[in-house]
């Protein structure tokens, strides 16, 4: 994303997104991510590899609105991701904790169909069904991430504590400890084999 | 409403709130409230008495969700204020400054038209249009307060830090300043007669 000046919120400001499709009018505040950015974040390496070859396909994209992390503000906007599998798995965000750990989050789910799945340092996993309708408190110490199971886009709105920030890399090396495939043309939940955690 | 447990969240959960009408499949975490709750608030006491012998309508629905209030938190929920009048003036919510003044709250608006009034202590007025689709970042300072211009329900889905609280009584005693009216089938925002701030 460009490196937009960040809001100070003194006072009120709207900004809008489609309550079906979750499109902004500050597209220039959404991030992008494409079948590149997840480079061993997949299962299947050699899907992934394949897919390239085709086109870089986008995944997902959500709200980075800017405003500034301190901890009274609030950061929301919508989280985008689009159908798709890389092999048998689903497309997804690729998840993260906060970097301020015991920091929760609000998603809030507008259209489409997915999962939200869930898991603490400890081990501990959660794994609920994001319908239109569906809101998920997510405690702080939860890393989460967006996993569309259908055909149409899925569309969901979040709010989180504008100092909470992210750390995505601990799920780049580790990895969820559980994934979303489809089976049969059914979602199935299954251990992740590649899983990199010392301790379970 | 009643005196629930307050729901310790160690673990991720789920609520639904239906995406266009706002209403919850937890409906005992949902408050009321009714024309008689707002004596003294509307600008026709007269008008409101005259409501109160026939009916005492519901004005607005609300969640009060009930999550521990520690600041790792977020309380979430519907509001929905129904279409109606006092006098010339349109139903809305009460409106409060939330007790740890500095914390602000995030709006989205799921359906129906209305506006969202709010103001500082200072004086600092701002009225923002609430329609499907439009998000609005309340900073800490800025009392609000929902209006509902239309003929349906006004839903947004907010979400505001749990320790925040709420100080429903500053605008109890002293009103908002500016107050929203139907002025010849149009609404229009006047200055509040019956303001008792100190100063300005």
């Amino acid at each position: 994303m460009k490196n937009l000046k960040p809001i100070v919120a003194k006072r009120p400001f709207t900004v809008y997104f489609d309550v079906t499709t979750g499109i902004t009018d500050q597209m220039d505040r959404m991030v992008t991510r494409r079948l590149s950015d997840y480079q061993g974040m997949f299962l299947d390496d050699n899907a992934l590899e394949e897919m390239l070859k085709k086109e870089d396909k986008v995944v997902c994209n959500f709200t980075e609105l800017g405003l500034e992390e301190v901890e009274e503000n609030l950061l929301f906007g919508t989280s985008i991701v689009y159908p798709g599998k890389v092999g048998k798995e689903y497309f997804m965000t690729k998840g993260h904790f906060h970097a301020k750990i015991n920091l929760g989050e609000v998603y809030y789910c507008l259209s489409g169909d997915g999962m939200l799945v869930m898991e603490t340092p400890d081990g501990d996993t959660e794994i609920v069904r994001l319908k239109p309708g569906v809101s998920v408190f997510v405690p702080g110490r939860w890393a989460h991430r967006s996993v569309n199971i259908g055909n149409a886009p899925l569309v969901t709105f979040y709010v989180f504590r504008a100092d909470a920030g992210h750390d995505y890399e601990t799920i780049k090396v580790k990895g969820f400890r559980k994934l979303v495939i489809e089976n049969n043309g059914e979602p199935a939940v299954i251990d992740n084999p590649k899983w990199k955690g010392l301790s379970k």
